[in-house]
């Protein structure tokens, strides 16, 4: 038994839109523990309408539909299931009187086409919209096979699905089984390296493990499914918690950590506070801080020295330095780091000079060579190079940068507590 | 003859992530003028994308594949591939010796398991992957019928489309029509009142004009139908010229222009420079400006003042105002704007602070409450006050907050011009 979805509409076919609407009810049939192997995109034609609903009656049980239950002529969706399993639309009274009260609401009257939209096949039931005019179905045309369908607009179609689909879903017997999971997050490691180091887990059934790169990190997501929340989390916890320990200090946090918010824990429990100086990141990483609400407890503020005279009015770097070693050296860095830690009076100073590209590389300095400084609470500094490759976008090095920044105070901050 | 776009991933069934490829590759389409009819999203098994496999071929000539190139066991795509129509895989030596050298550039050596990455289908061609390591093919296992596969990373994937995809598609005969699209973009004025000012052009057959709120801003995208560039272009000049002509001001670019782009492109053209000022925006305006390549010609640096006691020692704000005022008003924000104008020794300063919630609101000063501060080359202090409302998220306030610091400063520097 398996739920396939299909998207109807010529918007999504020329990219005018993205597909969020799958990705919600992928979620959600996961939650309830619902197969679901297939999506298919199609356009506005009933034709193709009708291929795309015979491909998916020959392998699914569930058909869930989005789009096509609007006003318009290019609507086309309810008439077309009908149309497959041969049966007449009906006209719902109960469907005319909601539309004409929802227009009486806004102050106008109902239109003419609108008329269209109380047309359902013979047998099913209203799938009810409180929010907008464009009514679902729920339909069984024949024993073993149920058809959902919701509208295009995504607040509308959540809407729906929550308050009607769910509860019916769930009194099919669905939903007695939740497929949950939980992402384990990583840095400093590639995903080739960790998915090595973890190989023996990759093949587990239950829960299962699989690893993605996640924007210069990686994930491994554990799911497990089970017959509710907790036996989901039973099944989990013992493999996440030997996963951290094969990972060891590249694990960083899980499902909605992100490094800036473990590094903000890390500095609250150790009451100290950070300041930061910027060089080719331009303000990334004091952006990075400053996303996690009650930052303001624990990061005191930071400098942007993308001029050269910056660094030195504002930081104290050594203008000698700047001119033998250049901007992007590991002295320059650790300088940067001191100078802001010096100047703002905080625990901890962090700092970013690298080469953000494109252009800017000399013969020994490529394109993605960052130097991270770190200045700790005694003072003590020291300095990180990094080789990010000079393939990689400008503004992906930028956040590359911040994020190896964080992860390196991270490090430095487990090493205190 | 039509195109059909197949993306593999269980992560895409799961709902972990959107399916943005799936949009990037119908536009492309679309601008080729190649019809497309269907898309399938399938998970990382076999069986399954067999019979994708088999329901595409038996109506569709070109097959688009996303995802499942990766290093790991669950990367299906190109061996089933190769598997469905009975050729063998055959190891591709300029594929390894590209991944050592990727991986050498970033100080590491390549895995074993990126091995399998140098497999492809006996007879295919290399569609080369300039940023990652997993390349993608293209091949004709039989007369009629076109494959290419391509990473799921959006950056990996968009780039590969463009370096390969569209000049070999093209080089079969694609892209005689074209539909080609000029996006106008602008701020400060709401969607709806854009779309009342311009609504008898959203009526235009060819070109088409239509409006989509664009993160803050208000975008028109107009859309022509012709035989190549040079034509669409000739359909579509003159449309914009009348609609940037009845935007005015709120109109500040155009496709790839960003406010930060525009900015620095006054600020060169009128031989000033620029430092920042930034309280609860963190960063994010310094992030902006430095995404531009060559922003170190007109940016030279700012000071995030996120604690107090940095914008009185670093910015010279009047602790009296602070205590009296607040952090958040008009006479600290232009105290900050003339202080790193000052300090840094710029032609212009710009300061933004406010509350980006959650919570932090008092009774007079609402989440989403921003003072907008900006010195002029003459030492003229201006500052603005927005309402962003409590609704937003705080990074997006954060955003919202830097886009409209921008803004300001191009308004003030057109005046200037």
């Amino acid at each position: 038994m398996s739920a396939e979805i299909i998207c109807v509409g010529t918007e999504l076919l020329l990219g005018d839109i993205l597909n969020s609407n799958s990705q919600f009810i992928s979620q959600q049939l996961a939650y309830l523990g619902i197969p679901h192997y297939y999506q298919t995109v199609v356009g506005d034609n009933p034709e193709r309408i009708k291929q795309a609903i015979k491909t998916a009656t020959s392998r699914s049980e569930i058909l869930i539909f989005t789009g096509g239950l609007g006003p318009t002529l290019d609507d086309l969706t309810c008439e077309t299931i009908a149309d497959f399993f041969g049966v007449p639309l009906v006209e719902k009274t109960e469907i005319i009187e909601d539309i004409t009260k929802k227009f009486a609401q806004r102050g106008r009257v109902m239109s003419p086409s609108n008329r269209k939209q109380a047309l359902i096949p013979q047998g099913a039931e209203i799938l009810p919209n409180s929010t907008g005019t464009a009514p679902g179905i729920i339909w069984q045309p024949h024993p073993g096979l149920t058809i959902l369908t919701f509208p295009g607009v995504p607040k509308e179609m959540q809407q729906m699905w929550l308050d009607t689909a769910v509860p019916f879903l769930k009194s099919q017997g669905w939903g007695q089984e939740v497929i949950y999971s939980q992402s384990l997050k990583f840095w400093g490691v590639s995903e080739s390296a960790l998915a090595e180091k973890v190989s023996s887990y990759l093949n587990l059934q239950n829960p299962t493990v699989a690893p993605y790169a996640d924007k210069g990190g990686v994930r491994l997501r554990i799911s497990a499914k089970a017959p509710d929340l907790n036996k989901a989390e039973e099944l989990i916890t013992p493999v996440a918690e030997q996963l951290r320990q094969i990972a060891g200090l590249d694990y960083y946090g899980s499902d909605n950590d992100t490094l800036a918010s473990v590094v903000g824990q890390l500095l609250q429990k150790s009451a100290t506070n950070l300041s930061v100086a910027e060089s080719c990141s331009g303000g990334s990483l004091g952006k990075l801080i400053t996303e996690i609400p009650g930052s303001s407890n624990y990061f005191w503020g930071g400098i942007i020295a993308y001029d050269n005279s910056v660094k030195v009015k504002c930081l104290g770097v050594n203008n000698d330095d700047l001119i033998n070693l250049g901007a992007v050296s590991a002295k320059v860095a650790e300088q940067m780091a001191i100078g802001v830690k010096t100047s703002l009076q905080t625990t901890w100073g962090l700092s970013i000079t690298g080469i953000a590209g494109p252009g800017g590389e000399t013969e020994t300095k490529p394109v993605g060579l960052v130097y991270i400084g770190l200045a700790g609470p005694e003072n003590e500094v020291k300095s990180y190079e990094c080789l990010f490759g000079n393939q990689r976008t400008r503004s992906l090095l930028q956040q590359l940068s911040a994020s190896t920044a964080l992860d390196k105070l991270r490090r430095s901050l487990l090493e205190k507590i």
